[in-house]
């Protein structure tokens, strides 16, 4: 028998790096940042290209400043003309086919080959971060993830059992079978999109199944989409009853981040290096400011993804320290895409920024952007839903004031009836465009 | 350098237990039977009861002759039962939860908990089936069967990774894009259901791309849906031009068998004891008489499932020698489910057999079997499409005759031009039902 309250799950998956000392850690990435270079510059046909053509040996990149500065960013782009031409891998390979353990793809194609080790390392590295958000050995998983072409569902499958979870291999859709399995199972956590747990709560209440009394769920861990609800966490801790935690990755990235019990951000992974650019110059953004992430997985060897440009925006990231006891900075928020700003009047504008406005307004609904020009100049108009047109009460102006103040930017406002703007409206009508 | 033409990779998986003689594989056999009885026993109320009621200890059960005389079987109905009164497990489970680390699940709901070591036989076992049927470390290998809920996806996934091959975690559906990337990829091997492989193939040609040509898949491994077309095989060798092997195994028993290249029927696996039974009376079938398949996987320690009655019928189960070298005994042909066998005139009547019959004439199309009972007795009709009607050339006298010596069995043969009977129509019509 244990005692009751005998901690018997050590809090850390791997404490000699998730606490590791800044100035340790400094240590231990800028050796194996060099070494990767030096990797990836010898096995990799495109690597030598890119660094041969930037004037750079990796033997010159002595610390991370200089890789800041001086190793060539990698875009999403390049890796699919460059595979397109020389399929199946491009220039990227740097292993034999015989030690390829998984190929994911996703649309372009773009074909991302994992080694044994590559595997190895992502699996450990998925299975901290599951750790990090509070799944633990014996808990029931259901992973909803699609497990087709895409590294989601199968990665976080290998992840929570080398946790030593159960995992069922649901995968998205069906969302009654899910609910199902749940109570007959006693499902413990759920691995889902936002949008995806939330119509399960609604599907299981539809059933008649209370999700908060009559399932067992004690932890949802999201995926986020590209810019999920500002309160679908505290909507989903509040149906299922259930804590929620928030994983952040791609298809190209693997998982670099996970958010621990405190709730403030998502904790880096040791064996990548993240780093915040303004999008538009590439300079490093300053510190707490937000930007673009940028990401060098260490570990990988079957195909090296070097500074990488994810197109994610972030608010910012936080390198406070945090109550947990783990070292590495946080990442706050995912506020949006490259490709949803826009430059107006000479500002970016973020449209998760005009949102975060818009909701602290609980008569208003959908809105929408749209940016114009005439007589030269450039304008900028927000439409918004708004419930009971006749009780206006100066939320126009007020409205106004708020987007001046946090965007610096003046806009006109367009108060119309809800419905008025359709479910799949684009967020963002650039009319200078045409 | 490796030598031109020397071996590299040895011809088996397990040499050892795959090449076992006969007495030794005997010895084997029955010391795990006997230590599984035991553990099942001890750790699962539902054997103990199941045992108890029978007046059976395991200590008992000396040799394989008491274990095919006195252990109760298991049928698919009894665990739904069980494991619904008692959710989530039933009375099966023999390990603690967090020893668990894969839950399948089959409508009823049918839960399958996996251990850790669970985990680990399987995927070898699936591996070495792999194996078997001519799959190696450097294949290229699209998976296209389903990942969600039920065992297949994950682990032949699992087992393929094992093995050393790149696994494109495909899944069902998407043709297209199965296409796309087979091309791309130069994907070697295919895992598929025969109906999904033959799609893939139009689809490819759809699409302008030859399979045989253009594409560069060397063996499809097929998992057979329950009865395919006998030609699957040679359509499918002849559209990609490349090997075409079977494994078997269903959700609640893992694979069990797996073809080699000599093609003579699928090797069962050393790890499960398969038998052959009358599925009416419950006794062995004489040898190279077919009957249904009843399984013990012996390395099964999260829920055990012994003596399973798996519901599927063979046509025998072939103890020669294989010029493969492999000892264990091969299933010849699965030939249908319990379901679709009938009683007439006391003979069993398996429509599969009808339907080689009615295979060898060119000139006969689709079929269906009616069975009446005129004057307190039982009659056999065959209605069966003919593609000429005028050019009978006593095809009727031919199937009489046909039918008379394979099932024993006096038919009447109604001959219908092609296209009376329809797609969906049912192969067996019982009037005596009603």
């Amino acid at each position: 028998m244990i005692k009751a309250g005998l901690k018997i799950v050590p809090e850390y998956w791997d404490e000699g790096l998730e606490c590791i000392s800044p100035v340790q850690m400094l240590e231990v990435r800028t050796l194996k940042m060099q070494k990767h270079l030096r990797y990836a510059y010898r096995n990799s046909a495109f690597y030598k290209k890119c660094f041969d053509e930037a004037g750079l040996r990796p033997e010159e990149i002595r610390n991370l400043e200089d890789y800041f500065q001086h190793v060539p960013f990698l875009k999403h782009k390049q890796m699919i003309e460059n595979q397109n031409a020389r399929p199946p891998f491009g220039d990227f390979l740097c292993v034999d086919i015989k030690d390829i353990r998984r190929i994911y793809s996703s649309p372009g194609p773009l074909m991302m080959p994992f080694s044994k080790s590559d595997m190895d390392a992502y699996i450990n590295a998925t299975a901290n971060g599951l750790y990090i958000c509070g799944a633990r050995r014996g808990d029931i998983v259901d992973v909803t993830h699609a497990y087709q072409w895409d590294l989601g569902g199968t990665m976080v499958d290998d992840g929570f059992r080398r946790l030593g979870c159960a995992v069922i291999p649901g995968g998205p859709g069906m969302s009654r079978t899910h609910i199902h399995i749940m109570k007959h199972l006693g499902v413990t956590v759920i691995f889902a999109f936002p949008s995806f747990a939330i119509k399960l709560a609604e599907t299981a209440k539809g059933m008649g199944i209370n999700p908060r009394k009559d399932l067992n769920v004690r932890l949802i861990i999201i995926k986020g989409e590209e810019i999920y609800g500002e309160n679908d966490k505290d909507i989903l801790a509040e149906e299922f009853g259930a804590e929620v935690r928030e994983m952040y990755g791609g298809a190209e990235t693997g998982f670099v981040a996970a958010e621990c019990p405190y709730g403030g951000g998502l904790h880096c992974f040791t064996d990548s290096i993240v780093e915040i650019i303004d999008p538009f110059t590439g300079q490093a953004s300053a510190e707490g400011e937000g930007g673009e992430i940028v990401t060098t997985d260490l570990s990988r060897t079957a195909m090296p993804v070097i500074r990488y440009r994810t197109g994610d925006l972030i608010e910012r990231l936080d390198v406070e320290p945090c109550p947990c006891g783990r070292t590495s900075p946080r990442i706050k928020r995912i506020v949006g895409r490259i490709g949803d700003i826009v430059r107006v009047k000479g500002v970016y504008l973020i449209p998760d920024t005009v949102k975060q406005i818009i909701r602290t307004h609980d008569s208003l609904g959908k809105f929408q952007i749209v940016i114009g020009h005439s007589e030269g100049r450039e304008n900028l108009l927000i439409k918004v839903e708004l419930s009971d047109p006749k009780n206006n009460q100066g939320i126009e102006q007020l409205l106004i004031d708020d987007l001046r103040a946090v965007m610096r930017l003046k806009a006109k406002i367009d108060l119309l009836p809800f419905g008025s703007i359709g479910q799949d409206a684009p967020i963002v009508i650039d009319k200078r465009i045409h």
